[in-house]
């Protein structure tokens, strides 16, 4: 496996030691011609489906089975590093190498994917789950050209994009193995993560109006800063979260002032606060406290402030036979393992919104990626693999 | 008094009711052959020197005696009002014209002079206080053009700036009226402000560096976010200002953060400060307590903390005796007065740096000034300039 990651690193690398292998790009398919491939040579059957998803499959021992599915993303961000995506694809392909090398095979049939153009559209992983737009203009690609014309390059059809969805009665359950990209399994010391789900998040612009004054002339007591009052806001917004009894996550990740010059009083303020928890019931507290803290705040700093939603995505929880099926699997090799939501993205995502998911983490160095830096050691990554391949056999009994 | 405010503000006249009649630009310059002209017509003797100065003298009746001086500026911020600047100088006028009528004349000789270029530069005040640099590339003119070409084409000479500097002997005391451009005025509901000096200034620029991440897979307590840090020390600044026990302003008006992105942790921010106050020592002590503070919130949030002063200018106090001149006038004519600092540049500052100065507010409406609702009313500008030709009759007394 670490030999496919190292190869499948090559396309698009670049000179600081990232990978740029966006979606729909020369370096892409390239990518997807060489996975295909490996499917091929590991004994897998192949198609790709409307929604550009290469999919591999290996029919089960029992038929009318729906399939156990397993897999990741092979595209990447512009700075992405050798880990995101590819892992759990090419983990995915070790799994059924080393079931038939071992001469097992499974009940269900097992599908490995490689979802299309997870970093930018997602539109592979929704394609399959139902949850893709059929508006083109909803497609922000990251080459600009139309998403009919990027799903025909990678041998997906955008007019019936319809028929990449699945039945309900054709999957028993999904399982994607994925670095953590952030570092609580590294602090924890802790060798596997058992995602209890992918959280949800809710997007806000907030727009802070007080009065832009002459920074020299207007005292203290008369002035309606802006800026002191969104400071006020980005710190009751940390101390949300913080105080929080579980353990959600708020930034003010963009902040812009008005007109931003040092000899003014700053008049106005916009900013955007990111929330994101595994339950919709603390995201709703949030929203709640938000809005308190914002009217409280305002009205002592004699400022307007307005707040307008930005996006929604709902939590997508796992589920609780996989979690188990992880944990068990985890705790039977041997490895220290905890539970925590994915605060990030990934195809399970969507995946989850139809079928029984579950993801299984494994740490990444300094919690860094999206870059150069991004890391998961040989043995790191094995683990993961190991994990995958118990809890498939264990799924693979109990559904 | 009142016509000649009328008939200036139609010289850069724009649509939106402001003046935009920048230092050395056409309006400029036909702005001070008005002046000229009423100088002239009021029976004073003009002259223009190397900085630009245009003015107007009227010789005393005791020779040998050094002037008493008053006057502003009749040049613009791009949006402008009709009283910053003007009505100093034309208030200087109506004192001359005042005494003519009465049949009064002063021991000391009395100058009127409209200072060149206060809103940019300050090459008048500066050329006249012999604080101005003789190197052209510490002058950025409002038109772009070299300081020489600019001061040539308003009548003064650039070789010759030296000669502008006046002898100590030359100018007994310095007294300007001047709009508040703040509120303090306004919300006391006095009529007259007795100016106890120009505020020094001290700027700084301020770089926190933290560690940009994931917004969604960095939990909150492996976080280094440079922007919840810029808040705690936004608020610090604030405080340090209101809870010293002066009246000091101090200002973030200018803040940027990188990457400056709704799903990124932010990774810096750079920030100006910028404090004011009437003393040196107070201004010491607001850098001192920001010196702390910066060293507690960069340890505690775990972020460098980088500050790195801008430029400096000290405090101009205003000289006992002309203050007591304003404050005794303005009470024997039964005007409500009250004691402040200006918070403002102004011509009196570089003045004040060698002879005695003051300066005399009237209430700015709202507090509002280089903009088109700059007012302050008829009468209100009458009060100003009764309490000028006062102020200057008592002190041709007592000098």
């Amino acid at each position: 496996m670490q030999w496919s990651i190292e190869q499948l690193a090559l396309l698009g690398a670049q000179d600081d030691g990232s990978v740029c292998r966006r979606g729909f790009t020369k370096a892409d398919c390239e990518g997807r011609q060489r996975v295909a491939r490996w499917m091929e040579e590991a004994g897998l059957s192949i198609r790709v489906d409307a929604a550009g998803n290469l999919i591999g499959r290996w029919d089960g021992v029992e038929p009318g089975l729906p399939a156990l599915v397993t897999g990741s993303h092979i595209d990447t961000v512009p700075t992405g590093g050798h880990f995101d995506g590819a892992l759990g694809v090419l983990a995915g392909l070790d799994v059924v190498r080393t079931l038939k090398a071992s001469g097992r095979r499974l009940r269900h049939p097992l599908e490995v994917i490689a979802f299309a153009d997870e970093e930018s559209t997602m539109v592979g992983c929704k394609g399959m789950a139902g949850t893709a737009s059929f508006d083109p203009a909803d497609y922000t690609t990251s080459n600009g050209e139309p998403i009919a014309v990027n799903l025909e390059r990678i041998g997906g059809h955008w007019p019936s994009l319809a028929s990449a969805r699945r039945d309900d009665a054709s999957i028993a359950a999904f399982l994607e193995l994925h670095v953590e990209q952030g570092s609580v399994l590294e602090s924890r010391g802790d060798a596997i993560g058992v995602v209890d789900g992918v959280v949800g998040q809710r997007r806000f612009s907030i727009r802070i109006t007080g009065q832009a004054n002459h920074a020299g002339t207007t005292p203290m007591d008369l002035r309606q800063d802006a800026l002191v009052t969104a400071a006020e806001v980005v710190l009751a917004i940390e101390t949300l979260a913080i105080r929080h009894p579980g353990d959600p996550v708020a930034t003010v990740g963009r902040l812009q002032v008005w007109p931003n010059a040092a000899n003014v009083v700053p008049g106005s303020v916009e900013m955007t606060v990111d929330l994101r928890d595994l339950s919709p019931q603390v995201l709703e507290e949030l929203v709640d406290g938000l809005m308190q803290n914002l009217e409280t705040i305002g009205e002592r700093r004699q400022c307007s402030i307005a707040i307008e939603p930005q996006f929604e995505v709902a939590p997508t929880p796992a589920d609780a036979l996989v979690i188990e099926a992880v944990a068990a699997s985890a705790a039977e090799l041997g490895f220290s393992y905890s539970h925590l939501p994915s605060r990030a993205s990934h195809d399970a995502q969507e995946l989850g919104r139809r079928w029984p998911m579950g993801m299984i983490f494994v740490p990444s160095r300094g919690g860094l990626s999206h870059s150069a830096a991004e890391f998961t050691s040989a043995e790191q990554c094995r683990s993961g693999a190991a994990v995958l391949l118990k809890a498939l056999l264990r799924l693979d009994q109990m559904l």
